[in-house]
């Protein structure tokens, strides 16, 4: 894989030269990303990329700048990728500020210009952030009867007591030595991670269990979908009963606008929602602890309407539910049940039943 | 410790029904937590609670209502407790909230009523929320040549490739099987975290490597101050050069007053500062990677300036030349000097030269 980014990057190094070479004026093929080249392709039931492209060329006023960032950036990529080293995005733009010679303007002003010209080519090389050894956040952990190879080291995750093990922002070599689960299930709550960590429901279950921490990491979303792909494991995700937790599936599930490149890398199509539902409150009498919606949330609610990926009948009912009667629900209201409702009560069933939204 | 803390609880409702059964009207006793009765232990070195405290009856129209919550969170960590079961803050909101027998007055409103009651049965029975089994975020990262029991699991922090163990936000129940570390060293910044792993940093200098990821969380503060205690261990931190960096070295060393009656527990006086300093930005040469300060970086540069724990005279310089230069820079700024700088040269010299803020 290192070798692939690395040729891809000297591949566009190379035009480059050679368009000098032939005294062509230097320029560079970057994807279109805005809305309009955004499509949502439902047969793989994910938002992807349109064929549209621009071209960026050096002897233009509006494009030179751009043009000298996106191979400065380029370069540094594929130094760390042969280097084998990973960066974060802000180590790279403070690693290529700097002034240029004989003259007093600065290669970049702030992190605001790399990080858009990281996902030109990204998208340019058809590569992903992570395999150019650029770091995202780390959020996410994870517990399982699943025994993965990083770095040398072998991860048993169901030793891991009251912690877990913390996902990495790459899980790319990440090798998985004993899968040994039934399903995934993906909890958008910390709160509600700890509990079911504690109650043992992955043991009881033979499940992975797999905490969030509200939107879900690229690592994260990526170790569900290698989980998917390679183990055949349905994915099940447990969110907040509003506009916001729905999003944050619909996103495992079919990727994001800003991410629509690497849906493909990022989004995993079969993932199902097992919960909060509108009607969640009432089937287990949950009235006294819904949240009055206020009118963001509506105005939100109102937009997954309209998604493409949401026009399933049972996510249109559920979404004018919550319109309809302007409430919502936080995965913290099965604690009225009882601490351990959710574990004993609600997951069960819901299982049981095979209750899922699409 | 949960007999300890189930006990401390049984004692609290005992007292009431004592004074019932007396005919007496009932009340509690409850510290004091405004700034006036919050002092500076200069001999120990932490922010702590004074001795004012204020009482609350039953039999008054103002007090009534947290008279009866602040027993109802009593009893429910009381149950918790003697269960061995945790829950986070949120989850007990939702818990007990219920409308009173025979009328529409609700238990409680919002869950910012029950917050400050948590920190009120702290403080009255000198125990801590871990120890009342309520949940705190957990956020924070730890790898090192270090073995723990936890919840039956043998965890060797060693061994956990390139992720980490992610700290619970209870680490009072954690059994250390193996400590070979010389030093503890704390690092704000997720970024940092993962390149000072990838480094190995851990594993050249026999360190044990922390990341707070911004505020270290309660857990997180327990697990250095019990390493600290128990291992005598020095505790290095490193943050970023600005006022809220130097905030959160305070934190992790001092305690905050949002917590003074908890710094016994959180705080580790003994912790060095290891950098980012204003100095270091013309020592290392990063004028080109150094921030603006902004009104509220100053603003809050000249709270410091007058905090106690400040008051050394390394601190006052190195506060006002900020406040004389108006700047401020990132750890991520000694990327400019390379990637690798910040591991092979910026923190073996500290190490070397033992260049620590007390």
């Amino acid at each position: 894989m290192r070798e692939t980014t690395s040729k891809k990057l000297y591949q566009m190094g190379k035009e480059i030269v050679e368009q000098i070479n032939e005294e062509k004026k230097p320029s560079m093929k970057i994807p279109v990303r805005s809305l309009s080249n955004i499509k949502w392709d439902e047969t793989n039931k994910l938002l992807t990329l349109g064929d549209k492209k621009s071209k960026r060329h050096f002897f233009n006023v509006g494009h030179a700048r751009k043009f000298m960032q996106t191979l400065l950036i380029a370069s540094f990529c594929k130094d760390i990728v042969d280097e084998n080293i990973h960066a974060s995005i802000r180590d790279m733009y403070y690693n290529l500020k700097h002034s240029i010679g004989g003259s007093k303007e600065n290669t970049f002003e702030e992190q605001a210009e790399s990080d858009p010209l990281i996902v030109d080519i990204e998208t340019a090389l058809q590569t992903l952030r992570e395999q150019l050894h650029l770091l995202a956040d780390r959020k996410g952990v994870v517990v399982g009867n699943v025994v993965v190879e990083d770095r040398g080291d072998s991860i048993n995750w169901s030793k891991l007591g009251s912690g877990g093990w913390s996902i990495p922002s790459v899980v790319e070599d990440i090798k998985f030595e004993k899968v040994d689960a039934d399903f995934v299930l993906v909890i958008e709550k910390n709160a509600g991670f700890e509990r079911l960590h504690e109650d043992k429901l992955w043991k009881k279950y033979n499940c992975i269990l797999m905490g969030t921490g509200g939107q879900a990491a690229r690592g994260t979303r990526r170790l569900i979908k290698r989980l998917s792909d390679e183990y055949k494991l349905p994915v099940y995700v447990l969110t907040d009963s509003d506009s916001y937790g729905w999003y944050i599936y619909s996103v495992i599930k079919s990727g994001s606008m800003a991410l629509a490149h690497a849906s493909d890398e990022l989004g995993t199509p079969s993932a199902r929602f097992i919960g909060l539902t509108i009607s969640d409150i009432k089937d287990y009498k949950l009235e006294k602890s819904v949240i009055r919606a206020n009118d963001r949330d509506l105005k939100r609610a109102k937009e997954l309407l309209e998604y493409p990926w949401f026009h399933h009948k049972e996510w249109q009912q559920e979404i004018k539910l919550m319109l309809d009667k302007k409430i919502k629900a936080e995965i913290e209201a099965l604690s009225s049940k009882g601490l351990k409702f959710l574990s004993d009560t609600y997951l069960p069933e819901k299982l049981e039943r095979k209750e899922f939204l699409p």
